[in-house]
């Protein structure tokens, strides 16, 4: 067995340690005498993996005590619809509009306001720009009595993180951000939010899980005609189990979480990531080869789009990262080009890995 | 490792045979470098498992063309929403109750008709019996413009199994059928339905994962404010990856289809599974320690509710099988007594095994 470095922007790379642990406990889990897979949900045995992993998760967001913490399905993209069902409650929402997945966000709210009875607004967008950049504050429209304002706070196809408070838009209506892509990858602070939610399928685990971290006060305004599973006060009221929950995907995170905890938490890893992405962007931008266009107060450290100057040579360059066991380089086919995404369980070994393949395949052809 | 007989409801015992499978392809599936849920939805070799996938289902169902097969997320629990929000279409639909699931089904099509503009009956019920038999035809009273007419083909707490053609409701209206806990269990004639759909964690695979399996007409009349990923006709389009599905679930679940196929196929495992269910209702009816509620031409073959007569003795009773290695007999709370879940994937030795205690325990204690 030869494992690669899979630079996958999602489902991606999971720590080996977890994956080693998984297949170990795959027949039989603690002595149970069975897997994960196979157990009830409401058992003694799963009711302790999902409360470790709650505690895990809120231990290494210090998530406060005022917010719940759901384990839920659909992805991120239900959560688009979920969002306005529970939360627009006959009034105006606002969006920032600052890639792919904001303004899929934003076309998902705009499809429902009108049965919800309430409006969403464009309240700024960078696409004009070609999504390169973050929001300026001129740049921005923002009501005051919004029910919320919406945002992604990274951005995984155009590589765009808003990744400090300070950057956060200047607002008292509750913030609701996409974090699918960076959530757990350096300390949040949860209080300025009120909802955040991602995917699994990053920094967190297997597809097929979505975590919602909502501020109590914003559960329970559901719009009538919201399914009852898609309800966030239904589903805090019945700790994530109103039905069966994707135990076997709750279970992985849980085991991501600890693993997390044993590199230093958020800041210890943190500092792994912001080595990891400095490593690259510094060659590329040393590098007349290759090009990174989005502005350098806006980039990403999970998701690193670049750019051959000599698209001719894509093809050539992707067979000789496969080659060289660098997988899924390939960008997204809506920006083209090439894109590395460094989550968490992407070891420094193989940034180094990618550039010295980069400086080479440049040597080469250059 | 000892592997305990593991007769729980659902998530339920998978066949080793996958689990060891799962557990030495979890760092490196085929090759790939990387496991199966580590990979992009989008690549070719997670459409080469989602495509086998669905292929191994269809010939194992004999699903016909005309029909779409949807990988989908939010278990049984969300298409009771998702039905009405597609299928109501302003008009009425029927509902047969016939236990707590389609029960269930029928409060949530209620709690959403008035916002989708339209009605649902309760077009017959067995609720007064105790939920312990199938409806007779004289207690139906079908609606011949309704949409749809939704049913329970096996109800998991109450053991209750519409398991042949002969006694579905005669209808011309498309039948809508939850089929959860014996999908996959015994061949079933598709053409007869508009629609089947199971959560996948009895006899398919993990939790997280739903299969719907959809007559084409059907598809395509989703109301207005039904959100993207909800909409089967999109999902239809978009080979159920509007967005990243339950990758990891549905490869297991693909690892199930083909060990069936080892089985025999439908026609296999069903010899299989008669086998089973008569051993042990066959013990409980010789019995005056045990007995069983259920009217005999209305018993499931995959979930046997049985009871103690003397109900004192439960608590011994489930000691004892635990020490014995047979696990989760626990009856489910709203019923009490005992449940033996006996799908697929439970092996013969597993009900003889249980039979041999249950003697034993009569015989120490009756």
């Amino acid at each position: 067995m030869t494992r690669v470095f899979n630079f996958s922007a999602g489902p991606a790379a999971l720590p080996e340690p977890v994956l080693r642990q998984a297949a170990e406990e795959m027949l039989d889990w603690h002595g149970a005498g069975c897997g994960v897979m196979e157990m009830s949900h409401r058992g003694k045995a799963f009711t302790a993996i999902i409360e470790q992993a709650e505690a895990d998760f809120r231990a290494l967001l210090a998530v406060p005590d005022n917010y719940r913490v759901l384990f839920l399905q659909g992805g991120a993209t239900q959560q688009f619809a979920q969002i306005p069902m529970n939360l627009l409650a006959g009034g105006s929402a606002d969006y920032l509009v600052t890639g792919t997945w904001s303004k899929k966000a934003y076309k998902e709210a705009q499809h429902l306001a009108a049965p919800l009875g309430g409006v969403v607004r464009r309240a700024g967008s960078t696409e004009a720009a070609g999504f390169n950049r973050l929001l300026r504050a001129d740049e921005m429209a923002l009501d005051p009595h919004a029910r919320y304002l919406h945002l992604c706070t990274n951005e995984t196809i155009h590589g765009v993180e808003l990744g400090t408070a300070g950057q956060l838009p200047a607002s008292d209506v509750p913030l609701v951000a996409d974090m699918s892509s960076h959530l757990l990858s350096r300390p949040v602070d949860v209080s300025r939010f009120g909802m955040i939610y991602a995917g699994a399928q990053k920094n967190i685990g297997p597809s097929g899980l979505v975590i919602v971290v909502i501020r109590e006060d914003l559960v329970g305004r559901a719009a009538p005609g919201t399914p009852t599973v898609m309800d966030y006060k239904v589903m805090a009221e019945n700790g994530s189990m109103l039905n069966t929950p994707p135990t076997y995907a709750i279970y992985v995170a849980g085991l991501v979480f600890r693993w997390l905890k044993g590199q230093g938490g958020l800041t210890g890893i943190e500092a792994i990531n912001a080595r990891k992405a400095a490593l690259l962007y510094e060659f590329i931008d040393a590098s007349d080869f290759y090009e990174s266009r989005v502005e350098p107060a806006s980039r990403s450290r999970m998701n690193i789009p670049f750019l051959l100057r000599d698209d001719r040579l894509d093809a050539a360059f992707l067979a000789g990262a496969e080659a060289a066991g660098l997988t899924q380089l390939k960008g997204h086919k809506s920006v083209g080009g090439m894109r590395a995404s460094l989550y968490n369980a992407m070891p420094l070994g193989g940034v180094e890995a990618l550039v010295d393949y980069m400086r080479d395949f440049a040597a080469r052809h250059g």
